[in-house]
């Protein structure tokens, strides 16, 4: 039933391993390596999708050896055994893979901001290379520089160097600039991989796949056919402990420009011209040019006040630790966006996305048109499709029937597939495919800089007028505030329930 | 959920309960009455459908008095809960249903051939009266002759004379015909119902709905999108004990002009202009004759050998009593079609029935084409829709989707839905829409003159054509003979497996 189809920059067998390379992990102490970097190259082990040769070396402030940092994440990976609330949850580990990725594990303490250190380690190094910088935001400028003055970006001898660079990636359209110019500056565009892992989960790498490769959406997805998009990302996670990282960022820049852009991009670009990288991300740049800046009569900003979620009494941002009293980051904003592009001529996209949520739950919902024949103008209109992301990975389709009965009545049937019924399933955490692409130099799923800087542009506006006012208020464990469903009602249109994921 | 749709000539309230009428059935001993009718008005009779003045008049040459014939009828009803092959298999029979039911039978012995018996029950007769003729085929011209001749077909003061008639309408194109002249001689069209009862089937009617209702399927339900079409009535029953009637008849007569080409009528007619009747009929009408006279090179048929069926061993058409041990009867039928109207240009229509075949299956299948856009030409091509109508009442689709997995490879994802699962449901026969449709004179279901004599003209041809020459063997329980297979394998294409059902 597996037909592989040829992608950009992929040797003719799709599941060859990657080539030889050293991957240098910055933040190797960190919360990011431990969580979903190693259980990525994990299961990348596990697949014999990595090269016998790879390393990997990590480079943290931390005091470790290469043993001591092998033992501790050791004892991560067996923790997620029973921690079903981790990214990654396994049954069991399987000694096989795991120790074939520790036996791999080199560390080296070092100081980010020492230039000396750069020359040090970078001696260590030959051949290809990938720079993963997991770390805080404020490094990724300084860290790229200073690989590039230490002369570690040069690709000599066909070998490559890249830098992979975690979100966020700047915090407004000016600073997301300024972040390109300094990276730029001393990488090549070719070498720099912006990562969103929501581009690493298999249902949003599928929407290119289910919109073009299959001739019954094809021709229906487009104005003709389609109402309307929504696309939501709901947590019932709160800020928590991270309020010092949350309250100069807030929902709008943490979720939008990024995650929510990007899967706006993958269900409203056109067809690239071919499946190569570049001709990808042209497309997917050319749609979020695309997007009209949004302005503030089209926006909700919301705060969540104390409340109950999923059984658990919460307490208010507000009283978060490290959040201010008075604090007026927003912890949920909705959005009505319009794509200036033919095929969306007049087909609004409504985003919406919000911390301590009643459910979690992403997905794009397209909200096909009713049926054009006045003879069924009492059709239930039910006619949706979701492809849904997180938890669940699948599809839904939800059309209209007889209701069974010697009566001609229309009712709601669904059509559902999960992408777990269908093929063995692995606990992959998203980052593998972007791990590996990274290493065969697939530069499809990561993004361009214009990319970046078109998302960042279309909420600009926003970020220029909530600079003052305040966000609305909603309970924790509610389906957010009141003003979002104003934002639809107001096109006589709303959201759908949230809890019915 | 449910949206009622207002159907020809029915009441503004779609769960009206049927008009006062006399329910006349001739052949009241008969198979037919006691599997099919009986169960059809027990679940009427459950779903207050029918009217409080019904009276069921049970008519045969057998003696029997009132309450005789009820007894057998509840002797045979309390039998289907301990029969899972019955048509009509209930659990249990509710008593307060079957009751109502019961205290409205009434019996006489009649000859149906003796003009004398017609002025004798004609005289018990007022109001609305439907005449439902479960007797043999050669019994119809004659009996509607004989109910005209007595006047009972007058249709007075706003009360109904209907007349109900089975299959099969006639033999071949000229018997069909001379019959019809028969029966218009003493009826008017209008008040003839000829059963067909595959549209008494929920996801027959539904198939309507789901074309026209939807507007993701509405737009692509044509030859610009669609490669080919597969019907296949595939039954597990031999002809076992009714080589008597099957003989003169075989596969083709038996199940195409009939059940088959309405099955066709309700994949591919075009939107009536109303949802009335005689629009709906008329567009049907069109359909079948857009159907191009089918040729013996566009034809298969077959007959079975002794062989294995669901693990029993069964013998040969020509063992079986009552058949010539040189009979030529087809038992298995292929055909491929051209429908000739602008939405089905180029797109063939290939149909198969047969008895004894490796699985009870009745479906329609709609093959889309490959997507258009060649990035995805090595996509599966799955693009599938099947209208699934016996023993399974429901639809799948089939697409493609992203095989999860850090490489790009599209694989087949099936979204499937039974009404069984969305709808609560009842043991439904089929029948009960068509009874409760005659009864509120509502003939969208049943087969007007043209539309029988349409489906005769198409198989002609083949009708002249197989006078001579032989079928080809396939053994029972297999999937029938090697030819339909090269029927389709002429065209690159092939049957959808007969067991994956």
């Amino acid at each position: 039933m597996d037909v592989p189809v040829r992608l950009a920059g992929r040797s003719d067998c799709a599941t060859a391993s990657a080539p030889p390379c050293t991957l240098v992990v910055f933040g190797a102490g960190g919360d990011l390596t431990k969580r979903l970097l190693m259980p990525a190259l994990y299961n990348l082990a596990g697949s014999g999708l990595l090269s016998e040769e790879l390393i990997i070396l990590g480079l943290d402030r931390l005091d470790h050896t290469d043993g001591s940092w092998a033992a501790a994440l050791t004892e991560t990976m067996e923790s997620f055994t029973h921690d079903a609330t981790a990214e990654f949850h396994a049954a069991q580990i399987d000694p096989r893979a795991w120790n074939w990725v520790r036996s791999r594990l080199r560390y080296l303490k070092v100081d980010f901001q020492d230039s000396a250190a750069y020359a040090t380690f970078g001696s260590r190094l030959r051949g290809n290379v990938v720079f993963y910088l997991a770390v805080a935001a404020r490094f990724f400028g300084p860290i790229v520089t200073q690989l590039g003055a230490a002369g570690l970006l040069k690709e000599q001898a066909g070998a490559f160097r890249r830098v992979v660079i975690e979100k966020p990636f700047g915090s407004d359209l000016p600073s997301a600039q300024a972040l390109n110019r300094e990276i730029l500056a001393a990488a090549d565009e070719h070498q720099v991989y912006r990562i969103d892992h929501f581009l690493g989960k298999e249902t949003v790498q599928s929407i290119l796949a289910i919109r073009f490769a299959n001739s019954i959406f094809e021709p229906i997805w487009n104005h003709a056919h389609i109402d309307h998009v929504q696309i939501t990302a709901a947590e019932t996670v709160g800020v928590e402990q991270r309020g010092a990282f949350y309250e100069p960022t807030g929902a709008l820049r943490d979720m939008v420009p990024n995650h929510m852009f990007q899967l706006l991009c993958m269900a409203a670009m056109e067809l690239p011209e071919t499946l190569q990288a570049e001709a990808v991300r042209s497309a997917k740049a050319r749609l979020a040019e695309a997007v009209l800046p949004i302005q503030p009569e089209d926006a909700v900003r919301g705060q969540y006040t104390a409340g109950r979620v999923l059984g658990q009494d919460v307490r208010a941002y507000r009283e978060e630790p490290r959040v201010a009293p008075d604090s007026r980051t927003e912890t949920y904003v909705a959005l009505r966006l319009a794509v200036d592009t033919p095929r969306w001529a007049g087909v609004p996209f409504y985003l919406r996305t919000g911390k301590y949520l009643a459910t979690r739950h992403t997905e794009i919902a397209v909200q096909f048109k009713p049926s054009p024949h006045h003879l069924f103008a009492g059709a239930a209109g039910s006619n949706l499709m979701r492809l849904q992301i997180d938890p669940e990975q699948g599809a839904e389709l939800r059309f209209d029937v007889k209701v069974p009965g010697p009566e001609m009545r229309l009712g709601c049937a669904t059509m559902a597939f999960r992408y777990g019924d269908i093929f063995p399933q692995r606990p992959y955490v998203g980052y593998e495919t972007l791990l590996y692409d990274c290493m065969v130099g697939d530069a499809t799923l990561f993004q361009r800089a214009d990319n970046i800087e078109a998302g960042w542009a279309a909420v600009q506006p926003l970020l220029d007028a909530w600079r003052s006012g305040e966000p609305e208020f909603y309970a924790a464990g509610s389906t957010g505030p009141a003003g979002a469903d104003a934002l639809l009602g107001r096109d006589g249109r709303s959201w759908l329930p949230l809890a019915d994921g």
